[in-house]
């Protein structure tokens, strides 16, 4: 395939931006979520089909920084006392939410007829919630404040933690040795950063922000120390291990009580900008060359329909004590995958654990999930009295 | 000198925004406005000095996407009949404020004993104002409704107009051609661009945006029709041969009086967190070693001198009608160059008609015009009394 004609800055934002709102729109009244619009306008104007449009280093910069603003308004949102509260469920969901789809993804790949370590690499791919999507599906449904939501949002952190640890064990399997101490490490100083974050990091911008506000002289301090904090803690958050989007949630949460309304439109602004290009991001690198290989159509669907079932069963299961209305809300919440699932895969590529068709079906799969997430997030928040979309 | 470190995005954010905002702080406490403070930072972070960071493509984008931004959110604050009303006498200022720099940077070259056609690459070079940094210094002192704000920012507006006339001239003169038509040609459409939308334009967003607003079922979905006119305006401005930041300005100011207030906040927020990455972005872009051939120093010094005499006297003549305090301010609101300047200077020296210490002379003088004009904007508003710093 050709590449695509190199197009001007300008020319690229108003072809994503305006495509973006154009498939939301034509989705919204269809009576479907708009986002699974703005993931298809990235197919369409993308490799897959009208090439357009490929996924230059821009725009893969644009969509790093949409998915950061995004979960950083989320946490913006969000209190942390009362996601602390539900951190017993979270925990729960969390753990169960990684077993079964590691599970199940090595069951099918055996029985496929796969190798031992093939087979393990693709149940761990399965393993990590991306939780930018369900928080985009919740925050335009306005159902953050939801006991659901909040349990979502606190199991997606545990969740990239326990993603970490599965990375290194899978990784550590594929060299033919396992420390359990070196595993140990990796995942000690993500939990203590979160910890403390989660503890106390509200307590401690509340104080930190309205000193330090009253000393600057420029206007608009406040949302500038926010966004500092933001690039901070993203950076912190990298540093230990997990993804920067942990970091960048847990910047919002702890300035959501502290800064005023007019940050929250001020990040909010740049969110709407940016939140397209994370979207559109994510359709561009749909490849929909795997199906060419009529052999994997079928594994895909298969691999694909266990990415939804295990983590609707796993995390379901978890939250049982909800009832079933919110273990459902939360099963389908948690089944969106992305960037960890694709680098426990590439991971496996490289070093020659995973063969080329199967990495194709894990990349297909955790980037379909994100389409198929928000339909069922809908449904299962249909028949809440609080508010309609 | 070695490259600087490839760094990941979060980590290049966090350096060049709380480097803006550091050296915007200190440079407010000492009196001086914090843009040249944010100007510097890219100096001390960039290669000149610290090398922390380079003008990697990323800082080039965001920083094109942060002037964009910077000249729509000024547009917003804009009317166009007011524009219009001050029509002649910014033809005047642009006008004159053309003439003079090209013939001082000519006789200047002339003077120091370089070549006809070197000599009047310099001049055109000396031509175009930037208007971004006058922009951000008269809407940080909230004084873009004054009538000598009006004035700059039409004249600027035209001003750029000729100087893609001047740059038409000056390449067919290198080539050894010229064609008057060819050149009248150039100028046709985007002055019949200009016309069109200072004229029109506001009027027919103002039936367009709530008629279609209506229709569209996305929150914020104002802001996102503002959007995608900022960036089909900036591709059309572009495309006529005007710099985008005139399209994004047009677009801005057409949209003024139809949007909520709401959206004038969002955009300010994209606005205050693109505008660092422009700022820092010319820092790293001004090249110290200009002055390690010391015969340089003192050409540089003159040169940098005439940039800010000729626009003052060209462009102050212009507007003398208005009295000479406000002479004196639209003098030297139209003193920053930027791109169109080192534009000249890279065609010059791609077609061997300028020698490379003369095109660092130019390069520096364009950015350094940028860092000079905002202390004396400073002092030529300070006598006002509508409202302080």
């Amino acid at each position: 395939m050709p590449p695509a004609p190199e197009l001007s800055l300008p020319v690229l934002m108003l072809v994503v931006f305006a495509a973006a709102k154009l498939f939301s729109e034509i989705f919204e009244r269809l009576g479907m979520p708009g986002l699974v619009g703005e993931i298809l306008a990235g197919v369409v104007i993308g490799p897959s089909l009208l090439h357009w449009v490929t996924p230059v280093p821009i725009l893969q910069d644009l969509s790093e920084l949409g998915v950061l603003f995004l979960l950083f308004n989320v946490g913006l949102e969000v209190k942390s006392s009362e996601l602390l509260k539900v951190g017993g469920t979270a925990f729960l969901v969390a753990i169960i939410g990684v077993l079964v789809p590691l599970g199940m993804g090595w069951v099918i790949l055996r029985a496929w007829g796969y190798g031992q370590i093939e087979s393990i690499f693709v149940g761990a791919a399965l393993v990590a919630t991306s939780v930018g999507i369900t928080a985009q599906v919740l925050s335009a449904k306005k159902m953050l404040h939801e006991k659901s939501s909040q349990i979502i949002l606190a199991a997606a952190v545990i969740d990239d933690v326990l993603g970490l640890i599965v990375l290194a064990v899978v990784s550590s399997m594929a060299r033919g040795e396992f420390k359990v101490i070196d595993i140990g490490l990796t995942a000690i100083l993500p939990i203590v950063f979160m910890i403390v974050m989660a503890k106390w990091g509200s307590h401690t911008v509340s104080r930190a922000v309205p000193m330090l506000q009253a000393r600057l002289r420029a206007s608009e301090a406040q949302f500038h120390l926010a966004i500092v904090l933001l690039f901070a803690l993203s950076v912190v958050s990298m540093h230990t291990g997990v993804a920067a989007i942990v970091g960048a949630f847990l910047a919002g949460m702890s300035l959501g009580e502290s800064v005023s309304k007019r940050v929250h439109t001020l990040v909010h602004g740049t969110t709407e900008l940016l939140v397209p290009f994370f979207l559109v991001g994510i359709g561009l690198k749909i490849d929909l060359s795997v199906f060419k290989d009529s052999s994997m159509i079928l594994l895909t669907a298969i691999v694909l329909l266990a990415a939804v079932v295990s983590k609707l069963i796993g995390c379901g299961a978890g939250a049982l004590s909800l009832g079933l209305r919110d273990a459902i809300r939360i099963g389908f919440g948690m089944v969106p995958r992305g960037e960890v699932g694709m680098v426990v895969a590439q991971l496996g590529l490289a070093m020659g654990a995973v063969s080329k068709p199967i990495y194709g079906v894990v990349v297909f799969t955790a980037l379909a999930t994100t389409l198929v997430a928000p339909p069922l997030l809908n449904l299962a928040y249909r028949q809440t009295p609080t508010v309609g979309d």
